[in-house]
């Protein structure tokens, strides 16, 4: 197969990487706007060759679009208008009710598959893509009833070389759901970092005492805004609903520590704890 | 050095096991109110044998109080009233004012280091101790100038053996910026468990899509109420200015993502990209 990777960053280098340590049989074509990340894709092997991005869509069999979610939304009919009948399309977006809605309606929707991999780090770029990223996580796939069963066939094989755990949802709750185990984390802790470097300004050395801690939990706050600030866009309503639970449960959590109420502050994280049980199931999978 | 271990959990039980592992001069009384710790700390070899409190204060030349906080303020005055005049008192809470005031005054209060070691986990209990938990870390030490100068030595020579990474504080600064980096970055994490475990009664397969980026930000969420409920009573001012600066940038953050003001949100995140530079000192630390 001819695969383009539109997007040769973490996710679809990754991808990429991980593909051909399984499998020679397919021909990478990288294109990427940014030339150095397309240049540095090329040179690690992440990518066969660089194409321009109308180019490769017409050359390709299978198209994975893996640049940020509002470029999707901008690539998504120009790939099914352009690419050969019978290519595939995929991407790896964050966000699925759009995307859905984009090509309803396309004659080429059967032959886009909707595809969100639970994968990620906080870095960004072809540098920091590996090939076991996308190794025994789990793959969503929305809307399977709208695409052609022998595609979803192929590209449940090749996901298949990646053990990847395969699960069907519609866009709506895909979107609804990962508002809350992803999306909010992600600004809780943009947030977290923001509030401790605000407070930098009058304090230099706030920072000195930060321990393992304090990075778990900043950790995304590393996140590349790229790619973040179009998923806000597109998934608005989820993340705001999700966010407003967020600070009324931190406005609840201030008012028991204002009222020194050790009784109700134990139990709130008594309460909290049982996340064990979600954090363990995380680190089995 | 006779040492008496007051509280065997991860704090008290990792001292004891890194010493033990950089010399055999020691001997190790464990105190624990609770049987099972004791017992468990015993048959690790946390610690060479077991007494009750009066009994293994009197008997050491070296008590280390490595219990929540509420305890080491009921024990500070007790240790010092009873402990031979040449022995040495340090404790290891994660809150240092309260425990000064304490003490100020005390006939003994030359014998008493208050220390703050910047090292933890989320875990609890003689079982979770490791040796190398202190190691490298950082470790600080509040009104050095009420310790008498021998006894200092005498501890500094002892955290030495750990590598320790010494500061010194007044217990006022102590406080406030460790709410800031640590004690808010608790709240946010426990107040994101909870916010997403309350989702879950609606929406039942609400943690099938976390992954890696949620776990990291929610790790802290499993700490221990009984350590936590303490702290946040003996600092409530300084964690309440913290948890107040953050409900408001979250309410900033929230208005930018409602008004799909995609620009500011993007600087925003930029902003908080900052928090690299943190993370690097921490990784490098």
């Amino acid at each position: 197969m001819r695969i383009a990777i539109v997007g040769t960053g973490l996710l679809g280098g990754s991808f990429a990487l991980g593909l051909k340590s399984a499998t020679t049989e397919h021909h990478f074509i990288g294109v990427d706007n940014n030339k150095s990340h397309a240049n540095k894709a090329l040179e690690l092997g992440i990518v066969d060759n660089i194409m321009p991005f109308n180019e490769a869509v017409k050359a390709s069999d299978l198209i994975v679009l893996a640049t940020p979610v509002n470029i999707i939304l901008n690539q998504l009919t120009d790939v099914l208008d352009q690419m050969a009948n019978d290519a595939i399309l995929i991407d790896f977006g964050s966000t699925k009710e759009v995307f859905c809605s984009k090509v309803a309606g396309h004659p080429k929707r059967s032959r886009y598959i909707s595809c969100h991999p639970i994968a990620g780090t906080e870095n960004s770029g072809p540098a920091e893509a590996f090939r076991s990223l996308l190794r025994h996580k789990q793959m969503i796939i929305c809307e399977k009833e709208e695409s052609d069963p022998k595609a979803l066939q192929q590209i449940l094989d090749i996901f298949a070389l990646f053990d990847s755990k395969i699960s069907y949802m519609n866009p709506a709750d895909h979107d609804r759901h990962i508002a809350w185990v992803s999306h909010l984390s992600h600004i809780s802790s943009f947030a977290l970092g923001l509030t401790v470097l605000n407070k930098e300004k009058d304090e230099k050395k706030i920072f000195a005492m930060a321990g393992s801690g304090f990075s778990s939990t900043v950790r995304l706050a590393k996140s590349n805004s790229n790619m973040w600030a179009p998923i806000f866009s597109q998934n608005t309503h989820n993340i705001s609903e999700a966010l407003e639970a967020y600070i009324s449960q931190l406005q609840d959590f201030k008012k028991i520590i204002d009222a020194n109420d050790e009784k109700d502050s134990r139990e709130l994280m008594e309460k909290a704890n049982e996340i064990r049980r979600v954090l363990l199931g995380i680190e089995k999978s």
